[in-house]
């Protein structure tokens, strides 16, 4: 039988988690029953949304944690796949993943790479496409603040804002993730949030308030982009990173909340699979975007299962501009 | 000519309003001309919302202050009233008013006392109504939590809330008001948010979560209700008291705001006037429900202009059961 390791959660952390709440565990992996097929993972995802589920509950102790992952089928006995299958499923951070077909999804990746479909053309694509178009009801030429927008998810957002003819601020936490969205994406005003004064320089890039702001951060971003919400602003809620690995997840508090009264702004929690019945307008317009070249993307690969509880840490403190993956050998 | 009295305010207060920036002048108020209507006040409305407006640059220094009054013609030139009409309008603290006629509204009140049209006929009832069935988007049966419910605002919504049926949690700072929630308007569950700790209450109270918040306070209540929240919950936002006399009106720190992400909560501001469209139906509903006794009120009556200004200090500081008004002599 073939050896394959994955990765546990061994404790649930409160706060910043250590590299010794991941343990990489070796198991012998039994060949395909009936309706069953073997799949060699290529490709691991790593993203903050996994972060929330190792503290919540949702992700239980002492099995392969869940996450997503592209694989090849190396073994069938399933009538829908056939070895050589490229497939796509969430039962993520693991070599080998011994499957009865549910939840796999074949890729056909023709002349794009294959990891595009763990990006752009994937959730996190999906996601930034589904928070601004849908719960942000962007419009063109409005004005938009995205926080972490050297992010897999950002990233894309702010690129989707630029083709909709919007005015762009993105926020970031580096010189190089800067320069990357003023130089190769175009952004319009660029933010390091860890030098200079946040809510001094977003309401001097503000030039003209904001109508949406992809919330990605949460804390003291959010606390200085309320107040520059114009009158009917939308602030889609993806993500509040710098919640996450606070002792109960609390974010920095937020105190210019009542901004939103007068303004009657709107604030919306969001998940990608609300958007499921606009998946097919999704795929048109990204695969485009992509092909003609509007639509950029960086990869952070990290090589090796080993390094795949460092790569979440990583990811948590910033390391990664674009999507951060795990490369399995 | 007559002599009136008019409030004005002297400096815009940064923090709890202190009474030396109410000014009561004298004037003189000539006889109306050609197209003008003279009014002597009998009720001046307190609200709340007139507090942001203290501070934000909407309310000059030095002249009348704005705010919601009733009065009576005792003279007029104009066509469109006459002497004894009763008129309600929005250019409020003062004994005497000259009008040209515009942004009056002549109110009949019939059988009803006419102060139900400064809170429950009123603009407080009319922001309750919309604020929980049309932003709230409330439904029969669903859990739902008012802050400041025994305010002239949070009174209707927590009773409108009990006509449709749902299950009702109301916080309140004092017991005389706890009682008159429990005792009287048959709410079901009653929290003196100044005894005890708000968050371990709620959670206790909100045995079955909360769909709709309905946000009159802000700060710690907000930071309690999010974590409370059931998926697809509706925080309508209709003030937040608390932070409106802090320095730069900021409220105590949110902190729990990553809990709108996986349950998809929705908070949106709004203001009375985004609910225009709907006044006929606003109208029947609270005209049947004051008629049937469903939709019972209190007042907290302040005499004298002079006393205006301490009113609405008294009014930031809990004073008020219910509406509060000025009557004057």
């Amino acid at each position: 039988m073939p050896k394959s390791r994955e990765v546990h959660l061994t404790a649930h952390p409160d706060g910043m988690p250590t590299p010794d709440q991941f343990k990489v565990i070796e198991t012998e992996i039994p060949d395909p029953g009936e309706d069953q097929l073997l799949i060699r993972n290529n490709y691991m995802s790593v993203d903050p949304a996994m972060r929330p589920r190792l503290s919540n509950g949702q992700q239980p102790l002492n099995v392969a944690m869940g996450g997503g992952a592209i694989g090849t089928v190396i073994a069938s006995r399933h009538a829908g796949f056939k070895e050589g299958d490229i497939v796509q499923h969430q039962a993520g951070f693991r070599e080998m993943y011994l499957s009865n077909g549910k939840g796999l999804h074949i890729i056909e990746p023709g002349d794009l790479p294959v990891t595009v479909f763990m990006h752009t053309l994937g959730g996190t694509g999906f996601t930034a496409w589904g928070g601004l178009l849908v719960t942000g009801a962007l419009q063109k030429g409005e004005q938009v603040f995205v926080s972490a927008a050297a992010g897999a998810v950002g990233s894309v957002a702010i690129q989707i804002a630029k083709i909709y003819d919007c005015y762009t601020i993105g926020s970031a936490g580096s010189d190089e993730k800067c320069a990357w969205l003023r130089d190769e994406l175009g952004v319009d005003a660029v933010i390091n949030y860890r030098e200079g004064n946040l809510r001094r320089d977003l309401k001097t890039a503000a030039i003209n308030g904001i109508d949406v702001y992809f919330e990605n951060v949460g804390g003291e971003h959010l606390d200085a982009a309320l107040p520059r919400m114009n009158p009917l602003g939308r602030i889609p809620v993806c993500g509040m990173i710098s919640s996450y690995n606070n002792p109960g997840a609390r974010s920095e508090g937020v105190t210019t909340l009542s901004n939103m009264i007068y303004n009657r702004i709107t604030m919306r929690g969001f998940v990608v699979t609300d958007f499921q019945d606009r998946r097919d307008d999704f795929e048109r317009d990204m695969r485009e975007w992509l092909a003609d070249g509007r639509m950029k993307y960086r990869e952070t690969i990290i090589e090796g299962i080993e390094n795949a509880g460092n790569a979440l840490i990583g990811l948590m403190q910033g390391e990664n501009i674009g999507k951060m993956l795990v490369k399995l050998s």
